[in-house]
């Protein structure tokens, strides 16, 4: 299903959820992004749609008998602790839930006095409600797709090693891990792991001196493919549900020491933390923009990961932004550092290009599943997507506004990741915040 | 929990299930493996226990009042079409469904000769059942553990490449993919996906060449552990549930193209069939062994991979085979060739610290994560457990019975693991059977 820009995009709409209509909200009435929450902590889990500071509680929507149709049977399968039986229903639900939402929370559509009255009671304040892990995520995959993350990573550890030549063929990936995936606000443990603190002495078993985060965007899988099948990148966006952020924990030591010859491990598996609300793949239609261009002399995609309308719009007009506190700038009551400000253009392939490799050896994608962009680092150096780079492998610590010093986070720094998509002529639409704080290791 | 050699062990019960009580079988009464099987394709599945060619429906024999107790609230959680919630009951229940399920299959327990009548009706033959994916598997990771099989690899692709310096430190592994594993007897289609067929020439898109299996032993998580708190090499085997044979199947060529820098990802992910059986660890009680000898060279273990108990007994002597037929062998009705002859003594690393490292760093592992041991590579030619090494990467083709040569799986080979435990004064214990049948590229 391509998605195209309909009257749930135009700007003039307003809300009558009066905070949906600031300006700077991530939540207009043209976003309505899906999560889960819960009203308190002895309450059920259930599906909700943002909007401006509020929750809409979808099923009870339509238990008051505010949706019909396919919407209808979307708001049904919404009664539930996870979004995957609403992406089991597929694409054509999911746009009929999220148009019907759409007008029942415009102001100009007249509910009537009693059924407005009625409406607001549906509404739960997000600063009193709890946010839990939206989905039941399968399998994670995380992907390596910004060149210029994977040009200095590389130069960083021997600057004079190329790029590798599989690059330009296919978007690197690695299996991940899912059990360790967390939802944003959740405070995060230095791990410990073995640790090589001289370059032929034995490795110690102590917490990680070089934790990292890494500015990521994920998707979820919300339609499967069949085991042998593989997805054409024409395909590919049928079996995709949504978006949010993603910050792919990384124990630089650890990994340094595991990785040959199999790649990443446990350097990964701390901690991966997603932000709350899914961006339906319908709400960016405005969004889209052509695929990364290509160096002249790169050589020509394979027939398998090209397809014309891919290339001219399978990308996002995405801003990335990373904010960065420490427990010293936090009771100074300094702001957060704004210390990245990158975008979703920087990277080379496609999400539509990611599925077709991910499953062109036939590799099943169940609902549910979600793979990551990898570290989306721009070619400046405020565009740097991880401490790694930005701290250049701490040869050169980076400086807050506190006038602390960071090679990678210490204890007690907080890290917050947004992200938002802005052009002309449409609203703003906002990925709302992937938050994490680091605490001590106790273990 | 450390299962002593008890009366379920005494080689000297037999059972009124005649076919349990020849020499040859896998599943004597000593053994009672869990899996999930239906009766036909449209029936209900359901935890069966394999005993001779037969298998007890548990659901069922406890609803015909054959079980009591903490046994009894183990056989309701096996109505259900996976082990997972047996597995969740912890393993005090599970050795209590064992204890009584030998019971229940004594000959020498007088069970009257209605109950007797009542209990062969709660029996399927094996070969009219249809056996099942048996867990509902959340992360799978897999490990490389054989120094034989480590050394040989690095060996094929660079002869003078040391095997590394942290083989000796950690239990390598790498995160898999748990949406491709497959049950024993599902036929696998070549996967398709970047060639490089000579050195500087561009990848295309077609069939690999270079399809391998890979022998290896797999151990299901019954127990989980708190995220952020590792699990001691003493505590590990508590988180254990049982164990199966694993056929990695491994795409020799996209994996030479695609695994640097992040390690294997698509050359892995086409499929990974498990045997339907899980073998408890109580089962295997009598076959416990030291740790691997680790060369008078060898670093010292790292305190938190070091257990007293784990070098003493906590590796297992399990022997493991590789059976190979090509169709021209079928049809000329040779038997298949016994390529492989190899154990699991050959692992550096006990299960117990494949779990403590796996945790180290605060990794969650769920009810029902699998992890597998890697290849299982002894230090002779005949136990070479992939292609890669028996064919020495395509430089001694292997030559079968029928005259056949191989480097490696060609479109209609089958390849049969299995694996037993044997001891003086015990049971035969056997795995069953992990059966895979090569069929070419339809897609």
């Amino acid at each position: 299903m391509r998605y195209s820009i309909n009257e749930t995009h135009n700007p003039d709409l307003i809300s009558w959820v009066e905070s949906a209509n600031d300006a700077a909200t991530d939540f207009p009435i043209q976003n309505l992004p899906f999560g889960v929450f819960r009203r308190q902590s002895d309450s059920q889990p259930t599906v909700g749609i943002a909007i401006g500071d509020m929750i809409l509680d979808v099923a009870a929507a339509h238990a008051a008998g505010f949706y019909s149709g396919l919407a209808a049977e979307a708001a049904v399968s919404c009664k539930n602790d996870s979004l995957n039986p609403l992406m089991a229903l597929g694409a054509t639900h999911w746009s009929a839930l999220r148009a019907q939402t759409s007008a029942l929370l415009q102001k100009e559509i007249e509910l009537g006095q009693a059924a407005q009255k009625k409406a607001r009671t549906l509404l739960v304040a997000m600063r009193e409600a709890e946010m839990l892990l939206p989905v039941k995520i399968g399998d994670f995959t995380d992907f390596l797709t910004s060149i210029y993350h994977a040009t200095n990573a590389g130069q960083i550890f021997e600057p004079d090693r190329p790029l590798g030549r599989n690059f330009e063929y296919l978007p690197r990936a690695y299996h991940g891990r899912s059990s360790t995936i967390i939802v944003s606000g959740t405070p995060i443990q230095r791990p410990k792991g073995q640790i090589v603190t001289a370059p032929d002495a034995p490795p110690r078993y102590e917490p990680s001196r070089a934790f990292d985060y890494e500015l990521e965007v994920g998707f979820y899988i919300g339609q499967s493919n069949n085991w042998g099948e593989p997805i054409a990148v024409a395909d590919a966006e049928d079996h995709l549900f949504g978006l949010c952020l993603v910050n792919d924990w990384s124990a630089r030591d650890i990994q340094g020491w595991e990785m040959q010859p199999l790649g990443p491990f446990l350097s990964k598996s701390t901690a991966s933390t997603v932000s709350p609300w899914v961006i339906s793949l319908e709400a960016l239609a405005p969004f889209r923009r052509p695929a990364f261009t290509r160096a002249e002399d790169a050589p020509a995609l394979l027939p398998h990961l090209y397809d014309a309308h891919n290339q001219a719009q399978g990308a996002l007009d995405l801003n990335l932004e990373i904010h960065y506190s420490t427990e010293n700038m936090r009771q100074a009551e300094l702001a957060p550092a704004l210390i990245c400000q990158s975008s979703m253009k920087y990277l080379y392939w496609t999400p539509a290009q990611m599925i077709a490799h991910h499953t062109s050896n036939g590799c099943q994608m169940n609902i549910g599943d979600m793979f990551a962009s990898g570290t989306v680092s721009g070619p400046t150096n405020d565009e740097r997507g991880c401490m790694l780079e930005l701290s250049w492998g701490c040869t050169q610590p980076y400086e807050l506004p506190s006038g602390e010093k960071r090679c990678y986070v210490e204890d007690g720094d907080e890290i917050v990741l947004t992200g938002f998509c802005q052009r002309d002529g449409y609203r703003r639409i906002g990925l709302g915040e992937c938050r994490s704080l680091i605490v001590p290791n106790h273990s």
